[in-house]
């Protein structure tokens, strides 16, 4: 008999994830989603502690993860401060990561370190998720996006991805690249100058063959099958008169969704400010909302894969 | 079969709660503490995940609506951060509500916005508690007010109640006197002169039967069956020296209860500053610690019955 | 049938625990690292709430005892917020303790106050469980490094232990001598001079026949069974180059160590900010993080004896 998939694998970027992976985390997800409806929990990890380290502000990730935790019946322990310098004082984020260790059988990491993640994961025997790292990678909301599309749109294979807004800074959307990269997507990226996807990872979509259009305006983004939204931060911008310039550029109306394609499934990881207005929410394939829901499934899925256990229906 | 009272309901404010609503809450709230008091705990809502969303600091109250979900053997989720501003970022609470809801079960929400709470239920799907919304409504304070008197006392009809302190940011009396409303109840107010009880609220009670009195000493506010205090906050007076003037008359002593009616039952919502002497605190009827108890068997009831449960001795 | 050891008893200083409870405390910590290496879980708390009151910021001693409390399978509450002045808003720790009192079975204490844990034990039915109070006592901790030396050593009687540090201030160094006197300790103190033992305990030892040694290098502590290093914060110092000065004259090193006493068990209550070399963490008798991990084991063997449960394997 072969092992479970992913069983005590440390969950640190959508890169290390092959098809195979992908495809039985999305299996899993679905599995908990019925479960869920059908009877509220899924009491799996009965016997299981899962310490959730969130040393940087995230309630909305926070609340995901402990959510998926709860279903499946763990025992939890949190930090949820948002000041992690009075946390640590002083003491290394390793020290700290080796510490909680021995209580728990799973760490949830959020720092602000891009590449932190994966040093600690190195230093301890359980299994680590991280739960994004600065700038680096955030890869169950890459999976909790890629399980949207599957269930929205039916399927995953060659699909025209729209992403837009702060695509330099957005660790989401470059989760979400490399996540989609075995299914033969097509994508199109629509940001400010100066807030244009890293080239480094463009240059390493193209390497692979993914076709990649940069697009200016909206209404070009707009001809996808997935209009994928990002939040611009003013304080990525020097010149705060260039952001007022620009915000308004990046504002999706539902006017605009119903001339130019109201099929697009539009997607966004949240918090939105105004870069969506409100009114879009009204479209059938708005899935933001669904979208975040989708999380905690992908979150059960995934704890209790790398914590070995069967997952009925799989 | 009628289906349970309260099942799916909102718990917004005691103004929507008829006299049949609050007594079932009183009976099932001593059916959850006899319950407690003989095995700890009533694993009814070992299936549900409740969300506690309180984006106002409320150490208290929060630990009180916990512990009854907890006792309930409920999963359970927390945001129990007072910086709120941090927390949403820009993100409407209504956005941030409608992503909880797609977690759990039934919201428990405490915010500043008078009004808010009803507004974000109204876009979801599932129960929410409000848990206190600035100067507007704490709808559970208020039932377990109810519950407090009508055990310390053996009834709740036509009770002559005074109301001590500020009658017009308290939230709590505001609330109580609504609960009380469906009991013929007989109301004494006695609040400093820039904090008396909002007229709209007195002139409500009044053309509904309500006999009402002002008085401006607590010897006079003594005279009454129960003896309800409030806090009085400095930062509502502009001058300080009015404040500090003000204050020592509505000091509550031993002496003074036991001269001028040692039977009184006294209340306060807690937490005290110095309105309530400690030396109070020996007088068999000073029943402020206690009723903070009772706040989690109300809580529990409150909780099992939005939730739909048979709460057993029903 | 006698009544199980320390059954209702507050847990407030290692002063109060004679031998045959220390020695209860580390056989029940033994038992359960041993069932939660078997099973995860000994659910034997399941019909209890216990409330972690951390109004001090604690995050390594409040995951430890979480963590302890949900393997046992109790229910817990919890205030995880440095900023006490915040959550008592003028209200005195009794009159929170009072009300936490009537929600819980057990409460767990941290806050700043020498002394006051006592107090307030005092004035709830309850057991308390003191998790550190300023300067003064955490028996906790000193009953992890008891259980520490123990399981490490194979024994406790007569070991030769070096403190080093910051003797003054470290009240784990305080509650860790109480906790060793009746098992024949000799101490070494090793403190930049105004961090001294304090005389009163110095004395104290010494009237109870304890042998006690001041040195004032790491060579000379390392003469020992057991090198127990402290943090020196830089805050104790008026004069910040006299800190630079002495710091240096307390880091431990790989290289020293294994000139001095490779033998020697090295023991610190974490979090360590530069007095212990990484370097050090490669030797096989650097017990730290063990220390940390046996944290839990001991805080589940005290929650349950307080709680009066029969300890499977005891």
């Amino acid at each position: 008999m072969h092992s479970p998939v992913l069983i005590n694998k440390d969950i640190l970027s959508t890169k290390n994830l092959n098809k195979q992976e992908l495809l039985a985390i999305l299996k899993a997800a679905s599995c908990m989603e019925k479960l869920v409806t059908e009877k509220g929990v899924c009491p799996m990890l009965t016997d299981t502690l899962i310490a959730f380290l969130f040393l940087e502000p995230s309630t909305r990730t926070r609340l995901s993860f402990e959510a998926a935790a709860e279903r499946l019946g763990a025992k939890t322990i949190s930090v949820a401060d948002a000041g992690s310098s009075s946390i640590l004082k002083g003491e290394s984020l390793s020290d700290m990561v080796k510490v909680v260790a021995g209580y728990a059988d799973c760490i949830v990491l959020r720092q602000s370190a891009m590449g932190l993640a994966e040093t600690v994961a190195g230093q301890i025997a359980i299994p680590l998720i991280n739960a994004g790292d600065g700038h680096g990678q955030h890869p169950t909301q890459a999976l909790l996006d890629l399980y949207t599309i599957s269930k929205e749109l039916g399927k995953l294979e060659s699909l025209k991805i729209a992403l837009v807004g702060d695509l330099k800074y957005g660790r989401t959307v470059h989760s979400l690249c490399y996540a989609l990269l075995p299914f033969q997507p097509e994508f199109v990226f629509c940001a400010p100058k100066d807030l244009y996807m890293p080239s480094a990872i463009t240059n390493d979509l193209k390497s692979k063959g993914v076709c990649i259009t940069e697009v200016e305006s909206l209404e070009q983004a707009l001809q996808a099958d997935v209009l994928y939204m990002t939040r611009i931060q003013k304080e990525r911008f020097p010149d705060q008169k260039q952001y007022e310039l620009l915000k308004g550029s990046f504002v999706l109306k539902k006017e605009l969704v119903l001339q130019q394609n109201k099929d697009v499934l539009i997607l966004h990881p949240l918090p939105r400010v105004d870069e969506i207005d409100t009114h879009v929410d009204e479209l059938p394939r708005a899935a933001y909302f669904r979208q975040a829901h989708n999380g905690m499934y992908v979150r059960m899925a995934l704890l209790a894969m790398v914590l070995g256990k069967d997952i009925p229906g799989l």
